[in-house]
């Protein structure tokens, strides 16, 4: 039995969808069983209005939590007893296997990394992030690529580059059932020479590195034709680019915009692009799709969005449950060690 | 008079269109006289046939050329008599004021690195590049922002970064005509403290530059926004950015692509984005608007893109005519000197 460890608190729509989504989880996750921390009142009065496993989700309490826009540092500081750190100290103390929360990222990622130990041979942990391609991948036909570090860091050594290209590989085979995912380095340039020394570094190590499908360098226009399955990046730059692919649907409508103010003959492209433009702002608010993994620490930790509704709330523990139950953690500590064995 | 030169050899169609581009110059700018540099067999044969001023346009030969896809540095290494070299030699000797070239950008910039001098307190020279922004700025409702480094860089130190600051100041207020230019710093957050060592301690410098009109830092999505007409950044960064700007409407379309295939009702939308997509492209192909600038030496240089046509050559060598009009490498060196003084 796998024990997920729920921020009940954690997300614009907490409590009530975090706790749908644990309550529909523990109907259809049999081999899970679902702690949601938070507050115990209020929890205790939710829950039983909504149909789910009573022997397998239960509460356990924090008295506070950190709110979505608090700053993650000082918010830690000041709440000792936040959802969100009781939350990691339960799976740091054993009580827990893995944790989920939709609730502040900066607050979730520095919560695990006062409580978790990394991984042997990890040096920095990172967060991925999902983003739609137009190319499929894996057994499932998988539509999503992944992209680390996308800010649990901001600078990488060419080490720390090989250890994310590790991390989101062994993820990538496990998730989408893609037997040889192909890992890219993120650059200004394909040829193996292009990019600062930890990327020209990180690029002859993963050229030895037999576990990895490693494809070379591509450049920022690749990500969305999802050339690979696994984009590396420092997370200074991973986040800029996350950011830029979240607003590629507003980029599009000022360009429109632009456009209409400059010639007459572009104002029926604005119309005819208006009509796609709702659309294309579901599909490129990539974290919609359930989570995105903190990958480095011994414990599996998934983020959901920040507007979660229950299904991505389920979703998300369920892609938790199956980082435990094919040992995520253990074969990117395996590769790791092998690596470092070279 | 303003001597300009022009590689005659460097574009996708040179020297054709930019003989016409040059020749159409000499007739519209009086203040300049224009070296075309390359075959001054070809260029000889191409001159007479277009409407030109004869005493403002002249050929200087070159026997060699560097071809649009070759390694910069191997090229110029085994073409000492390449046009780039020779127009850059010339300006170098003093026997021109400036430079423009659609040819191989890499080449072109290396050709001046190894031929000019950096501007008294200049570290690095920045490449930058223009795109265009729903606001408008400056006396000219300007709708182009600037980004740089974009290239001539890989890495940037703090000092690095304020001088980018300087010079892309200097450029938007001689060329946009835009008085107070806001400059921003691309960051992986808005907080002072975001970011790499580099940026976080330019952040701090530009604050205390009194000449910098600084609005802080800016993420990645505030680029298209418009919410800075300078944006700063290490080349590196700003060259996997400007990439994903230019493939913006690529994106869209393998977004839409997406959306296609996972939803019968979104047939719709990319049946109302295809029509509106060859407009899009043609807007984001930034660099087809003018030039950019290569900032931080001793001389002018403008870079036209390589599918310039006459008109986009006539605009560029309009530019450095400008840059040297408003003595922009003075302007630059007087406020890398008040820095340096304070």
């Amino acid at each position: 039995m796998h024990r997920i460890v729920v921020d009940a608190m954690g997300g614009d729509h907490a409590p009530d969808e975090i706790v749908r989504g644990a309550a529909e989880a523990s109907l259809s996750l049999p081999g899970a069983e679902i702690i949601l921390v938070g507050d115990a009142k209020a929890l205790g009065r939710l829950l039983p209005s909504m149909r789910h496993d009573g022997a397998r989700v239960r509460v356990e309490n924090a008295a506070s939590y950190v709110d979505m826009d608090e700053k993650p540092g000082e918010a830690l500081a000041a709440k000792p007893d936040a959802s969100i750190l009781v939350a990691a100290k339960l799976v740091a103390a054993g009580e827990g296997d893995a944790l989920v929360s939709a609730g502040n990222t900066g607050a979730s990622v520095l919560a695990c990394a006062k409580q978790w130990k990394l991984l042997p041979g990890v040096k920095k942990a990172a967060l991925a992030a999902v983003y739609p391609t137009e190319l499929r991948r894996g057994e499932k036909d998988d539509p999503f690529s992944l992209i680390l570090d996308v800010g649990a860091t901001v600078e990488a050594t060419a080490e720390d580059l090989v250890g994310f290209a590790v991390m989101g590989s062994a993820y990538a085979k496990l998730v989408s059932s893609n037997k040889r995912p192909r890992v890219a380095l993120l650059s200004n340039g394909t040829e193996p020479n292009k990019g600062p020394a930890s990327i020209v570094g990180a690029h002859q190590s993963l050229l030895a590195a037999a576990d990895i499908n490693f494809i070379g360098n591509i450049e920022g226009l690749d990500i969305p034709r999802g050339v690979a399955d696994v984009v590396v990046t420092a997370g200074f730059t991973g986040n800029v680019v996350l950011k830029m692919l979240e607003g590629v649907s507003e980029t599009v409508v000022r360009l429109a915009r632009y456009a209409h103010k400059e010639r007459l003959a572009w104002r029926l492209g604005l119309i005819a692009l208006s009509s796609a433009i709702d659309q294309l702002k579901s599909i490129t608010d990539w974290q919609q799709y359930g989570g995105a993994p903190l990958l480095g620490f011994a414990h599996p930790f998934i983020k959901a969005h920040g507007r979660s509704n229950a299904r991505a709330v389920t979703n998300a523990i369920k892609v938790a449950h199956k980082a435990l139950s094919g040992d995520l953690c253990g074969a990117i500590a395996k590769t790791m060690n092998e690596l470092g064995a070279t």
